[in-house]
């Protein structure tokens, strides 16, 4: 009999969460988006390295992003629609997107959200 | 005869371009990255706001950001694979992630590019 093979290293496990978050309000107050985000963080456990966010002005839409030790959310938001675009990009199979995703739309008292889970990383299959 | 309507607002055109890069080099050179970055935010002629890399130690990977006036460029590398994972998320219909992703791809020296256009705004169509 052949020896067992030792397990490969494990797929890399990215997970990316495209989220189009509609009917939002807030969305020109960067101190509430930075809650959001570090809300949405928490939720996830992950873990911040720092959060950086620029706000175009009253009215106006925030851009900015939370990096992680495990990627990064990030978001832009055009309160004149009640739209934003959120990102949450997570490596590791430890943390959890959609608890991110819950507690940002949450906090930006989103009315409808719509979201596409993308697989990311060195490990997966070809096309 | 009716009067001609008035066009509705266009709709929102934002382009996020998730690019996988196979068989890179550089990926723990946080300034061979930052510069990777700025060349592409150039040949997508967006603006930058600020960049923003974390690297994680010699031979680790880098994490960072490209904040524009027009979204974001971001990317996490791990060199130990020669892999990157980069999003080149930009609004409006001037800018080009595809010059964006050529850039960035030719700086880090990717041998193998696989990519995918996500069409992100509060302008969709339901799904």
């Amino acid at each position: 009999m052949t020896a067992a093979m030792p397990d490969p290293a494990p797929p890399y496990d990215g997970r990316h969460l495209l989220a189009d978050l509609h009917g939002c309000r807030g969305l020109d107050d960067v101190v509430l988006v930075e809650a959001a985000l570090r809300a949405g963080a928490g939720a996830a456990g992950a873990t911040i390295l720092e959060i950086r966010l620029h706000a175009f002005g009253p009215g106006l839409g925030v851009t900015g992003v939370a990096l992680l030790a495990e990627s990064h959310i990030s978001i832009h938001s055009w309160p004149e629609y009640g739209y934003a675009a959120l990102d949450i990009f997570l490596c590791g199979r430890r943390h959890d997107p959609a608890a991110a995703l819950s507690a940002i739309a949450e906090r930006l008292d989103a009315a409808e959200v719509r979201e596409t889970m993308i697989a990311r990383g060195y490990g997966l299959p070809n096309p």
